[in-house]
């Protein structure tokens, strides 16, 4: 067996069968994936995943960053590459190097995907890599495979992706067009447009001009823009803005100040000071837009990209290299809370990469601001153990209610159901720990289980 | 039942058995209480406590903090006004948001003054707040609720208040006059006259001088200034003083350099630099008055104060929104350190708001230096993991000797019990835990129970 | 009984069932020691170490720091005196503070050398102070007590010292040419030439000169003389270099940049900033030689030496009062990985003594580099608590399999037992946690538990 059903519980008996009481009670509620950088392409065009090699280790940095860490050259795993040559080889790589996930949660993501979707109790190894090869290839050419019957298979209620002002959403278009009534919807990413490092970030800003008929060259028109694409998103049921941003940095400019940023970013003439100011005021800009439109902010800081040059010289972005850096909220986020703070009707999550931030900074401000909400565990922080030192270091001072449920935050489809699995059993370990402990009741344990599967995550993203 | 009396034990019996045992050993020694914020008018008038909204609510910012953060107007709560409309209104809108607080170290302090002292045993709600609205209110009134009848219940030895160098201390003087005979303490906090940031900071300045009688508007008058209202304050028992910087930055300038600074800063011609600067070097001067007069220096720093402006602006100091920030002790004591860094009768007891010093700069400076000792987890880490959290990163490095027992810091004189309980019951789980991996002998952890709780808090300030 | 069979194993019972077996099966095997601070001298001469106090106080910083820190003088010890005036008198004042070591890592390495070595079984106190002095005493003048007879009795396979460049290696030699067939190696720490603040650095640089027969006045003569001191290491099977540099900072100046820093370090000329530069740029050098020659690196980062002054003043060096810093990696050691992180055959070993890198910086790193291996916890971390953290917070993102099994570090050369023992005990600990919550079969963990103890440091090393 490669999953056992008791997995993930704490091993003393009484707070073994409260935590499997209580996830027996929430494992049927739908999933609620309100972050993930899943394709709604797959959903428009309904076509058969490819082979294994195509599916589990080409799009998942998470299986060759970890290949590529033990002398494992990307070439010969065709990362980057739009087909691959010879998949079943770097399945076979994939396969003898198994052991080195023991530990990570890549393992029990991938253990699970091949146990309940593909029914597959022998462990991945270099003995067994061409009996899993032909089984996942077999089972991917069934209908049964096909990214809406598995969507509908994973009991997804939503599911959201992640997508430039710039995309045409036609694959959004196309899925609400069908007759497949699936809710699957855009997140407002504006980094291409807002982020003056970002390549081609002057380009982006024309062509934000062009599709909104804005004149994008001056501040207003900019905003104004900004306004129109944020109003194409929310058409397609969006409820969520994205950012990405290397700090949580905020600014509260004059008009006059931006204005003038505005234009020296445009230009090109900006220097790193500058780049970053400007970033920071438009985490401003987008505050003000959400109190009139209603999109929830989701800001996901702290990560120093592309890292490696000569990976990202040679593949470009998102390619494994990016490692966190140290973050500071409580100054960052001063100038934007000073203007926006206290209102009401404002969501803001904020997501972090520095664990050390959770009980210092990030429950504290969570704990006091009514806009403030804390994501879950983001990136290199959802293990088990990452996921459970959230909820020890967090709960204290925010409680529950000022965290809203998990995000898968995705790209690899397969490995949905085991993400929010694996989340589900841990929040249900950590809550039959305080009962056993006698710091909970257990009927509000039962409460706050389905509050964190379900409730809190369709509050705090307004679905 | 609200509380259960294994609350806080390990789960696994041989551990839990051994840390009731241990509690059983230390739960009847009185309560040393160093270091607080409860008022000493409570004890020195003796009158009845208001009503349950304006005891439980209004003076406890862990509570209308959480209030805030999920929405709830602090108008709604009628904080910050000497007397409530409509504390029941008040009291129902906590009530209804009890939820809120599951999880946190508020709930259990709150549930165990709910019950231990008002033997309510339904918890509570919407549906239970008149129940426990009358029945406080109506205990409030008799005589077993008066601040010295508690005091006594409360089986407290010591009780430390926290005081500005201005305080005429008449309460405590009150006290000394009466024929009650409790040992409650002033301590000792120059903050109003020591951080040019303080509102008020010369006018402070010179009130001082016309209390001690010296000229204050020169460095040497000054000096002599805050050693005679330290005279003052020892005269009532003080033996501690407070810092609540906000970094621990120490430095030691030359006479000409400070008396310079100070004139400066005095004039109010100082910038922010000059203002940290002035701070640091009034560090090392209250060391060096307490090589003379023997008082225990606290140093708390790392909180960023009033984050929230518009809260600020409109309720003052202390409303909920101080949020910590990252904290270097390694370089900032240095001027400090050089100078009586091991000077064998000072003590200095250093608090943290920024864990990830615990085992990084904390454990290794106390650890070494014969006057550092470190104080307990402090405001946000003061949970039953955060405690946890600090025995499990301080004690490799520094041992338990180099730690001070435990400070409720409490501006809820009910929570005081709760909040010595929960830190009694956690250093018994933590010694469970060694003696059950073997790493401490049984008899050892008996002792240990005992320093904790009683002998090394009375050794550390001196009590 | 001093020590207890099932130490450090987890209390509940399947847990520690299963992390019995896995001790069982790996406890046997030979200690592999790649770093650490014995002396070869001691084996090159097989002289018998002399009384308890020199043997156990004097060397070992973590036994006289913990004393230092409650008020004990280091005169009263005898520190840094070649030879003790009253070495039994040191041994009653360690013996009767032995309880300040409750709870620290130092009380079970003692108790297990106490124990395991010398037979004994009553606890070090006052009470038996002199029953130990002279049963130590004795034992230390029989041949089983001999520095090469502990070696063989401790099953040693490999140990390995960490000496300058300019160190002769007489004694390593020594052994070499001796009967003695143990693989004792020298590692190659460079400090003392490579860091401008190092004492008598410039002296330094010209006696590597003279015994390299290079002209180390200029930039080409000096990396010659260290690219033939490496040589000269090698041979007598060096295979690692150790590098512990105030920070991780690298850099890579152009040959004309470098050759004019060096130019102004050995001047003394340099600011503080250009000496942190020519430190930054001697790890990219030593990286370029690590290519060449295969030597493994070792970054051992964020240490202030010599935080007490006065005790600098008075006992020079490595007296108890380093303090560590908090530490970035991920911007300092860019200018080396641009340069030469994707190369398969390189290896550098970070280290850290700011643990909220694990997960922040270091595993991210290592997980995704080639080069990057991440070394055991260290110095003020190398408790249990310590080691599990470590365990806790890199697996997730780095495996198991980008560490690098133990290091005791230590001075201390008949702690070296006790101390692979802790280690070997934590990991079965965490490996039975990761087996009874199912997130790795229990054939993997037999396997995982060799490969830490064995395997991992063999080739990790290069041994």
């Amino acid at each position: 067996m490669l999953i056992h059903e008791d997995r993930l519980f704490p091993a003393e008996s009484c707070a073994r069968d409260l935590a499997k009481a209580l996830y027996a009670s929430i494992k049927g509620l739908p999933i609620v994936s309100p972050h993930g950088h899943t394709q709604a392409a797959w959903f428009a065009r309904n076509e058969p995943f490819p082979d294994p090699a195509m599916l589990f280790v080409q799009p998942d940095h998470y299986v060759y960053r970890m290949l590529y860490s033990q002398g494992i050259p990307l070439e010969e795993l065709e990362i980057g590459k739009p087909q691959m040559n010879d998949p079943r080889k770097v399945w076979r790589i994939f396969a003898s190097n198994y052991h080195l996930f023991r530990g990570t949660p890549t393992r029990i993501w991938l253990d699970f995907a091949f146990h309940q979707l593909f029914s597959l109790d022998r462990r991945l190894s270099a003995a067994t890599a061409d009996l899993y090869y032909d089984s996942i290839s077999e089972k991917l050419r069934t209908p049964e495979f096909l990214p809406r019957a598995l969507f509908e298979r994973f009991n997804l209620e939503v599911l959201a992706t992640t997508d430039s002002p710039l995309d045409s959403l036609t694959d959004h278009q196309a899925i609400r067009d069908s007759s497949w009534k699936a809710r699957i919807l855009p997140t407002f990413r504006p980094d291409p447009v807002v982020d003056p490092e970002f390549a081609g970030f002057a380009a982006n800003i024309a062509e934000l001009g062009q599709q909104t008929s804005e004149d994008t060259g001056n501040w207003r028109g900019y905003l104004n823009a900004l306004s129109k694409a944020r109003a194409r998103f929310r058409f397609l049921g969006c409820t969520a803005t994205d950012h990405g941003h290397p700090t949580p940095q905020t600014a509260d400019l004059s008009t006059a100040e931006a204005e003038a940023l505005f234009g020296r970013v445009l230009a090109g003439d900006a220097d790193t000071h500058q780049q970053e100011l400007f970033r920071a005021q438009m985490l401003t800009e987008m505050a003000r837009m959400s109190l009139d439109d209603g999109l929830v902010m989701q800001i996901h800081p702290g990560s120093v990209r592309n890292h490696n040059l000569a990976l990202y010289q040679r593949y470009g972005r998102d390619i494994g290299a990016d490692i966190p850096r140290p973050t500071n909220y409580v100054d960052a986020l001063r100038p934007l809370l000073d203007r926006f703070g206290n209102e009401p009707n404002l969501t803001i999550i904020l997501f972090t990469l520095d664990e050390s931030t959770y009980s210092r900074e990030l429950a504290p401000l969570a704990g006091h601001y009514p806009c403030l909400r804390l994501g879950p565990p983001w990136w290199f922080h959802d293990s088990p153990e990452g996921m459970m030192r959230f909820r020890q270091q967090a709960t204290g001072t925010a409680g529950f209610y000022n965290t809203v449920g998990f995000n898968d935050d995705t790209r690899a489809f397969l490995s949905i159901p085991a993400r929010h699995d694996v989340a589900r059993r841990v929040d249900c370990a950590y809550l039959a720990k305080l009962v056993t402990e006698h710091r909970l009741a257990e009927d509000e344990a039962f409460e706050v289980a389905h509050d964190l599967t379900y409730r809190l995550v369709k509050k705090a993203y307004r679905l």
